[in-house]
């Protein structure tokens, strides 16, 4: 049994918390509302993110960060990309031996393009971090907290390092592959959210699952195009984190960037949109970051473009799916050859 | 415009023709049933397989093979795996010159483990055929009759020939990319079936999309396994007939092979389902033609495998499933690596 913080009280982090809890660890769980951390302490439920789950009592809620991290040898990190940096630099000074550290969140920083593991170790001293990992994949938290089976990748340039992340989570419902391609699996679970964008867009406009697959396999192309272009292993793209994690974020009305994208395409205003869904967008930001970082790579990335321009531009939505429908290339494996590594 | 032959008038067949007409085609379309026929013909309806879809007036129906296919430049094939041997042995006495055959079915001779184009290479001598090409895609039928925005790939080995057959099909709502990969493209579009069969059991069990997003994965790395064996390019799994096929038949109610999976894992017998369906289910002959290839060229397909045990050995789907689930691999770019090519 070891001590482990979970930061991050929204569905995703009360659902690995749940986990750990499951794996009869010693789990803290920290959030900023103290309504919330009462909620969960005292009826072991998160009403507002997990409506209908009772969690483990062992599970203790807490809003201090100094509780949550001090003498805990690992860290699970699940909050926001535009949260984190603010809640490293609060919680460094609180460890009081170094941690593990484990994030599941999915984004691209906008402007300094870096993945969430750098951010991690940027604004982490090198003596507080025994290891920075990433646990990605297909996962609604909603199926996770009914223990439906559901399986994911940990990926840490050091595997023995992954692999005890790995033994941390798995359990029957729960099944964990580990995958030493960081990059790969950072960028598969942050540019998926584009897609989802995409795919949410034409759901809105009334087209079927034709249109959708379509968007899908193409999508999944210039994913990996960008990907590798930034060193990832193009075959991580064929796995959990890449079509897996793509599958089920384009396929579910769980999906908040799925219905981001799908409000858009029923005509409303992306401010609209944003105010209506109340929680992070992630996928907003990082079509900004991976338009800006596939013009400075020269990487092709068609459905990112037109969808900055619905975003960012005033594009109507019909036309933008339209133009990706007709677009001049023809022969399939060109637009895949990018796929071989 | 030029005289076409569509043989099979079932829901995939009359949306192709519907597309070819759409095109200024000459189009016949032919089936066996009298009544069928004469509804097209008509009331300009195929109520039994499109209903509610109004087709075009153009398009003649036919139960005479002689009149469809006589003097047709394009011979269109749309029929059952299993009937394919019989039709072309009647048809070929009927060509007045050579044509080029174009198929979209789906499927694995049992036995033979013949490719669909080797059964039509072996069935007509060479002098009645122009080329025999592939048309594969994510497709419904229902969608293509309504004309949603739809996109397909052309297979030939001789590209001329795809980008003629490409000339044919292409229009604003249905796009057409051409691959010259012929096995691949035949082999996604076959092996999908399998995978959907486990996608709509997973369903049918009460697993949720993250239990189906892992089988859609595992299952397009052990489909590539099998292909990049047989000689197809690992890159078209990663296509349009490959992933792109695989999430439509998998995510889709639509799917009569995600059908009969879903009424197996809500503990049906075969037998039950099949009589209950009442159209052919591809991806059950394939489970097995798919099963015994994978032994003889020792590929390992383990979703095939517990399929394979549940429709023929009584396994069950719980258990398939369950063990899908707890499989001792744990590193997943082993499991990846034969994406590579």
């Amino acid at each position: 049994m070891k001590k482990i913080a979970v930061i991050g009280a929204g569905s995703w982090g009360t659902a690995l918390a749940l986990v750990l809890a499951d794996n009869k660890h010693n789990v803290h769980l920290w959030g900023r509302r103290e309504d919330q951390a009462e909620e969960i302490n005292k009826r072991h439920t998160n009403s507002r993110y997990l409506p209908d789950i009772v969690l483990p009592e062992s599970i203790k809620a807490t809003v201090s960060l100094e509780d949550a991290v001090s003498d805990a040898e690992v860290i699970v990190l699940v909050t926001p990309t535009k949260a984190l940096r603010e809640v490293l630099h609060e919680l460094k000074d609180h460890l009081q031996a170094p941690a593990v550290f484990v994030h599941a969140s999915k984004g691209i920083e906008p402007g300094t393009y870096k993945r969430i593991t750098e951010i991690i170790e940027e604004e982490l001293p090198e003596n507080v971090r025994l290891a920075v990992a990433v646990l990605s994949g297909p996962s609604h938290a909603e199926e996770v907290s009914l223990r439906q089976p559901t399986t994911v990748t940990v990926s840490c340039s050091d595997l023995s390092r992954a692999e005890q992340v790995q033994d941390l989570f798995i359990n029957q419902n729960f099944r964990v592959y580990t995958n030493p391609d960081v990059i790969g699996v950072e960028l598969g679970g942050a540019l998926k959210n584009i897609i989802a964008l995409g795919a949410g867009m034409s759901d809105g406009l009334g087209y079927g699952d034709n249109a959708k697959a379509a968007l899908i396999t193409r999508g999944l192309a210039e994913i990996a195009r960008l990907g590798t272009a930034m060193g990832a292993n193009p075959l991580t793209f064929a796995g959990l984190t890449g079509i897996g994690d793509l599958i089920v974020t384009c396929t579910s009305v769980h999906s908040r960037n799925w219905r981001a994208g799908n409000m858009l395409g029923k005509g409303m205003q992306l401010e609209e949109v944003l105010s209506k869904m109340g929680m992070v967008v992630e996928g907003v930001r990082t079509t900004q970051a991976a338009y800006e970082l596939a013009q400075s790579v020269e990487v092709e990335m068609p459905i990112t473009n037109v969808l900055y321009d619905v975003l960012f531009n005033g594009k109507e939505p019909k036309q933008a799916v339209d133009e990706l429908m007709k677009r001049s290339r023809t022969h399939e494996v060109e637009d895949l050859s990018s796929l071989r590594s």
